[in-house]
C-alpha cells in the first residue's frame, strides 16, 4: 500500500508521503548547465548520486553514456538496464568476481590501489583497471609513485590499463572560487604526473563542486548536479535544487510550531538539516520535522511542502522512487533501483 | 547478488560487506534486562527501532505481543505477519484508512492530536483511538486541556477511547539520574491529569532513556533497547551494544589510515560518526569510513571489522537485513522488512 501499489498518480496530492520528488524544469536546465561545459563522454556521471538506472537513461540519451558508480551493485544494476557500455566501480573492492561474471555482456573497470585489491580483480575475472591515487583526500589511493608499479603489474597479468583516476573530494567545498582552482590544481598535478608514467587514455577525477574548475581530467565524476542539494548551492554553481522531500503536516501547535510527516529516516543527515522555504527548521526526528514558519503564514493539517536536503545522495538512497513533476502535475516516475551493496 | 540471493552464509566471513549484525549474546541480555523491569504488557515495544517483524516475533515470544510504530507500513506490515492483536500507531497520519481496512483482522488503536486527524480516523474506518498529549517535546500532541474534548469527540462519533499517550522524547538523553526522574515526573502529571479527563485503560509513554523511570505511565514505548547504539550507551543503562555494521578493510594507506567499505549510507548519522573498538573514526563518506587505527594495530586489506552506529533506528533503515551471529557463525536472518512509508 506504498505509493507503488497505488494506481498511477496523477498529481502530488495523490501520493503517500514522505516521498521524493523532482522538479523537471530545474533538473532539465541542470543538465543543460552541464552539457555546455561537459558535452557527451567529457562527463562520467555518478550513478551514486541518484541510483536510478531511470534517471541513468536520461543522461544517456543526452549523450553521457559511460558511468561510473561506488559499489558493486550499482554496476550490477546498470549493467542489468542494458546501460553497460563503460562502467566504472570508481572505488577499491574485493567483491568483484561479481563484476567479472559481467565481462561478457557489459564494460566494466575497476579502480585498484594494492596488489590486494589487484589480485582481487585479477582472481575475479575483471579485464580492465584503472590505476587509484591519492591527490590529497585522505581515503583511498596509491601512492603517486606506487602507480607505475601497480599498472606495470595489472597489464603483465593480462589487463587492460585504461589510465588513471583520483578524487579530490577535500575540494568540492573550497567557497573561494580562485583558491579552488589553484589546489584542485595542484592535486590534478599529482594525478596527470603519475598519468605520464601509467599511460591509458583515461585521467578520471573530480565532482559536481569542480566540474568547471578541473580542467585536468579526461572526465569528471559527478551525479549530485542533477538533482543538488543545500550543501552545493553555498558554491557558486549554475545548478538549481531540483529534489525535495514531500511531506505532509501532521500536527499544528497553539505554541508556534508545526510538524511534518518526513523526519530523518527520509533525509540525509550528515551534513546536517534539511531547508524549508517555508520558514526556519527546529528539529528532525524519526519521522517528524518541527518547523517554525514564517510570521504571517497559516498552516493547517493535511497541507503538504517540500524539504531541500542538505545532501542528495543519502537522501536519495532511502527511497523506492523519486516522482517527476511538473508543478502539482506527476509526469515520470524514476526507480531508485540501485540500492544495497 | 547482494546477500540475500546468496546460499546459506555460514559464517560472517561469507557476508557482502556492509551490511548489519547483531550480537546474539548481547541481544538475548537486553531483553533480559528489560524484562526484569518491564515485562509482558508493561512494553509496548516500539518497531520503529528495528523494523523487523523477525525480531518483533522474538519480542512477542517474550511476552510483549502489544507494539507501537511510527508509520502506517510498520503497522501493515506487522498486521500481514501475522502479529496484530494489538498494535498503536503512536503517530498522526492522514492516511489512515489503509488502517481502517484491517480492522476486522487486526486490533490498531491511532494516535490523534487534532479534529483534524481525528476526522482522518473517523472517516477512514479507524475503530479505536489514543489522545496525544504534549508533555513538553515540540512535536505532536494537542495541549492537555483539550484532550477531554478530543476524547468526547471520538466516542460521540462511536470509537473506543483507550486513553492517553505523551512522548517525554527531549528527556532521554538527560545524563543526570536524579534530574531525569524529576522531570520526566513534571512531564508525566501532565499526561496523567490529561488521563483522568479522558479515561480509559491505557497511559503511554517512555522510551529506552526513561525506561526504568518513567513509573507513571501503563506501558513503555521502548525499542532501542534491543540494539542499542552508542549515544544511549553515554546513559546509566543496563544495555549492551548488540548491532555493528560489518565492513571490510579496502585500502591501507602508509600514512597511517585505512578505509573500510562502509559509508554515511549505512550508517543512521544525525547524531554524528560511528563508533570504532580499533581505534578513531576520521570521517565517513557515502560509502567509505577513513580510520585511525590505534597505536600498534596491524591492519591488512581483506580485514573484516565493525562499527557501531550512534543512531540505531535509521541505520537499521538503510539495510535489508540483519544478520545474528554467535560469535562469526551466523544463527539467523532477521529481514528488515518494514521499511517505506
Amino acid at each position: 500500500m506504498t505509493n507503488d501499489h497505488r494506481p498511477d498518480p496523477a498529481t502530488t496530492d495523490d501520493l503517500v508521503t514522505p516521498t521524493l520528488v523532482v522538479d523537471r524544469g530545474a533538473f532539465d536546465r541542470n543538465l543543460a548547465a552541464m552539457d555546455a561545459v561537459r558535452p557527451g563522454r567529457e562527463l562520467r556521471p555518478h550513478v551514486k548520486a541518484f541510483k536510478s538506472t531511470d534517471l541513468a537513461r536520461r543522461l544517456a540519451d543526452d549523450g553521457h553514456d559511460v558511468f561510473c558508480a561506488a559499489t558493486v551493485r550499482e554496476i550490477e544494476g546498470m549493467v542489468a538496464a542494458g546501460l553497460g557500455q563503460d562502467l566504472l566501480l570508481a572505488n577499491e573492492s574485493l567483491d568483484v568476481a561479481r563484476l567479472g561474471a559481467l565481462a561478457d555482456e557489459a564494460n566494466i573497470t575497476v579502480a585498484v590501489d594494492s596488489d590486494a585489491t589487484l589480485a582481487a580483480a585479477i582472481d575475479g575475472g575483471v579485464r580492465s583497471v584503472l590505476i587509484d591515487v591519492e591527490v590529497g583526500l585522505p581515503r583511498c589511493g596509491c601512492s603517486p609513485d606506487d602507480a607505475p608499479r601497480l599498472a606495470e603489474a595489472a597489464r603483465a597479468a593480462g589487463l587492460e590499463v585504461r589510465g588513471v583516476m583520483g578524487y579530490e573530494g577535500h575540494l568540492m567545498m573550497v567557497g573561494d572560487r580562485a583558491e579552488r582552482i589553484d589546489r584542485v590544481g595542484a592535486a590534478m598535478e599529482l594525478l596527470t604526473a603519475a598519468h605520464d608514467r601509467v599511460g591509458g587514455d583515461i585521467v578520471s577525477g573530480g565532482g559536481t563542486g569542480t566540474f568547471d574548475t578541473n580542467t585536468w581530467c579526461t572526465e569528471i565524476q559527478a551525479g549530485s548536479y542533477t538533482l543538488m542539494d543545500t550543501q552545493y548551492t553555498t558554491l557558486d554553481l549554475p545548478f538549481e535544487l531540483a529534489l525535495g522531500v514531500l511531506a505532509t503536516v501532521i500536527s499544528v501547535s497553539p505554541k508556534g510550531w508545526i510538524v511534518v510527516n518526513a523526519g530523518l529516516k527520509s533525509l540525509g543527515m550528515d551534513h546536517g538539516d534539511p531547508s524549508w522555504p517555508g520558514g526556519e527548521v527546529f528539529f528532525c526526528s524519526d519521522e517528524h520535522t518541527t518547523l517554525r514558519p514564517a510570521e504571517g503564514s497559516s498552516w493547517a493539517v493535511g497541507d503538504r511542502t517540500i524539504l531541500h536536503p542538505a545532501h542528495v545522495d543519502p537522501t536519495v538512497a532511502k527511497h523506492e522512487a523519486m516522482w517527476v513533476c511538473d508543478g502539482d502535475r506527476i509526469v515520470d516516475r524514476w526507480a531508485v533501483d540501485l540500492r544495497g551493496w
